[in-house]
């Protein structure tokens, strides 16, 4: 099916416009055209008949979803070696496994695994940590293109506070690497996947190499993506390197990569405190909620509520392999999980997160990051994701809620039975 | 293959002696005589040349798992209508969809679906709740036994505080439904299957009620199972049913059903308190750590590494539905979460739990329950899980201890490819 071709799917459709609410159309039509949502229909109309329509049957249709934080060269070691806190962990698991991605072949094979496995996911968006390597994140990105997943996908940026083994020489070979990685990927004219800036953390990233990928980031309008406020250590650290930083939000802004004229998405947001979150909500900065990770590495939970009450655009990261899965209904139903057990243990001023709730986080709520993405509403990208839901076998009828309800409690990428991207079919 | 019948399994061997220590035997001989545990070897001794061998390959083997509290019944609408706490979520989900199982057709087609599950999980031994009705009681246990599974199941007292449609009209009523019931199953002659007390919760039994229970419990020497400590609305309910009552514990314990003489299992013990605790310890209460359900209920964590090191037996409950899953793959990871947030959030002096304390509790800690169950040490009963877990593709080399951690995090019912009980093939 060509992508440009009007088209549509009829079916069960699940969107959110607004959090907390949902729409829900039974036997509807969700039409197509120029990979855009053209409308919703209960019958086609007149102007529309004669065009392809894909019959679905009694499955569900909802907007694709959006990992909005996700370390692709982790997926090899997810599962294992988790009893420890970030730190501990990073120099134990994370930067051995990340030194092999200079060697190609291994490249090759476990970026292979990983990005089969999200195309059968429910991710139609995702934004994604390589490695400092310019090599194998271009491999990463042509494996991600090739698969349809419209994703943004960054080398890392470390020049200090690293081992030897995955550390750049200095800020300027780090940012030279850096304008090389973004010629190359400009000259692969991709159709779906983009480079984003990525800072790995203000503790591997010297004031210099900061200072440079803030003109990197100006030069070329790119967005940036980084990690803030996950572990009490790390912000202990931050003060440390950054005595000058009033809080460690404020460690990135300084340097222009906060939000504002910056596109940014923050991943973890745990322990932000008052002046991190005006600075947040002022900036327009992005938040990625990775409750798996965050209870994985002993973090804490992150305040959800209180950010969605002030506004501050948040959706769903996997942060694997801080997270086990790439599964994004998994997600959705740890934000629930955790949430109720911040209620309950820490603070019962805000309340826990519902369903309809982690289904706008995971798709609108992240969506908007990539502009408008992640609804049914007209004029958004067409990502669509149709679930059949027949696996989960019940006794009694369900209503179109409930299949959903069930699915983000107990669905994986079997219930995938199909997905669109911008309108192209890649499932 | 017939049970009698001496046989070896070869393959890779996992199993715990004592928690927090896992035995790993690689291509190793696990012999099965007379349905239990014969030894295990790295060539077959001579005597036992000839004996039949299933060749497992690369696969695992570990000892089956145990489900020490599930509600059957209830299956059906695991992952429905999840945002509310225990007392509203009973009242409004539970005792409807209890109520159905007076209708035997309704009851056969679940029950079917949760023992179909079942089978095909890793679970071989579970401790079930089934609902006030003695007829579907009886037709879940038929189903059990025709699985294979080795299971204690309750036919469910309830003569208060509970909606008309699922109230039994009298303790006395209750009592001799109970003793039909034990008598109908005496006539069944199961092989694997047997019956256990099942008061709900003290809220749901007058003490007329527990008292005629404790007569029966007497006479028949049955094991008990029930709930305790579970949410703090519940807990101060007890108290005003039971003014006479030290603690919740003890208005089970002031009617002999609290360990000792008569066996028995609490489920969650989120808020046991001291006197509680010594008591459980003194009588040898088995505790049903539930940490999917204390989650989704928003009950609480239960402080699992306080009852380990006060050597007070536990093991795991799926406690579906306020748990979401039969998978006890997915209780372990649970349990190592919960730990990790109640170390963050509420007391730094319990340590989190590590995947093989979890492990511990889901074979050895819950098997005991049964007897000697959940482990492969020599006279053990053979109950037995083969994992593949081909479907969990990694770039590197990972060894035995890392592919069984994988499964715990990863793992459902794709990764069983086969199950004895008792030295029985079940799948």
């Amino acid at each position: 099916m060509k992508q440009k071709q009007t088209f549509a799917l009829k079916g069960n459709l699940i969107y959110t416009k607004e959090i907390g609410t949902l729409e829900i159309l039974e036997q509807h039509y969700l039409v197509c055209e120029e990979g855009k949502v053209q409308g919703i229909y209960p019958e086609l109309p007149e102007q529309l008949c004669g065009i392809p329509v894909e019959e679905l049957g009694d499955r569900l249709i909802i907007p694709g979803l959006t990992d909005l934080h996700v370390h692709a060269p982790q997926y090899s070691f997810r599962s294992l070696n988790m009893d420890m806190e970030l730190l501990e962990w990073l120099e134990t698991n994370t930067f051995p496994e990340e030194s092999k991605f200079q060697d190609l072949d291994y490249a090759k094979k476990a970026y292979g695994i990983f990005t089969e496995n999200v195309k059968h996911s429910a991710t139609t968006r995702a934004c994604i940590f390589g490695t400092i390597h310019n090599e194998a994140t271009l491999l990463l990105m042509d494996q991600l293109e090739e698969a349809g997943i419209a994703a943004m996908v960054g080398k890392v940026n470390m020049d200090r506070n690293s081992p030897d083994y995955l550390r750049e020489t200095s800020a300027e070979e780090s940012a030279k690497a850096t304008r090389a990685w973004i010629q190359a990927v400009a000259e692969r004219h991709y159709e779906r996947v983009q480079p984003i800036l990525t800072p790995r953390f203000t503790p591997s990233c010297s004031d210099e190499l900061m200072e440079l990928l803030h003109g990197i980031q100006k030069e070329t309008g790119l967005s940036v993506q980084s990690h803030l406020s996950e572990n009490p250590g790390e912000i202990a650290w931050v003060q440390e390197l950054c005595p000058w930083s009033k809080f460690y939000g404020d460690a990135y802004d300084h340097f222009g990569m906060f939000g504002g004229e910056c596109r940014t998405i923050m991943a973890h947001c745990v322990y932000s405190g008052d002046e991190e979150i005006q600075r947040m909500k002022e900036n327009g900065v992005f938040i990625a909620h990775c409750p798996e990770s965050n209870t994985n590495l002993s973090s804490g939970i992150a305040p959800v509520r209180r950010y969605l009450d002030e506004q501050i655009p948040v959706g769903l990261g996997s942060d694997v392999a801080g997270g086990t899965t790439e599964n994004l209904f998994a997600a959705m139903r740890h934000a629930i999980q955790a949430s109720k057990l911040r209620w309950r243990l820490s603070d019962q001023s805000l309340q826990p997160l519902n369903m309809e709730e982690v289904f706008y986080l995971a798709s609108k709520g992240g969506g908007a990051f990539f502009g408008k993405v992640g609804s049914f509403e007209p004029g958004y990208e067409f990502d669509a994701v149709i679930l059949d839901d027949a696996r989960l076998e019940h006794p009694q009828p369900l209503n179109v809620k409930q299949r959903l309800e069930r699915v983000i409690y107990l669905g994986d990428e079997r219930e995938v039975a199909g997905k669109y991207v911008a309108g192209r079919k890649v499932l």
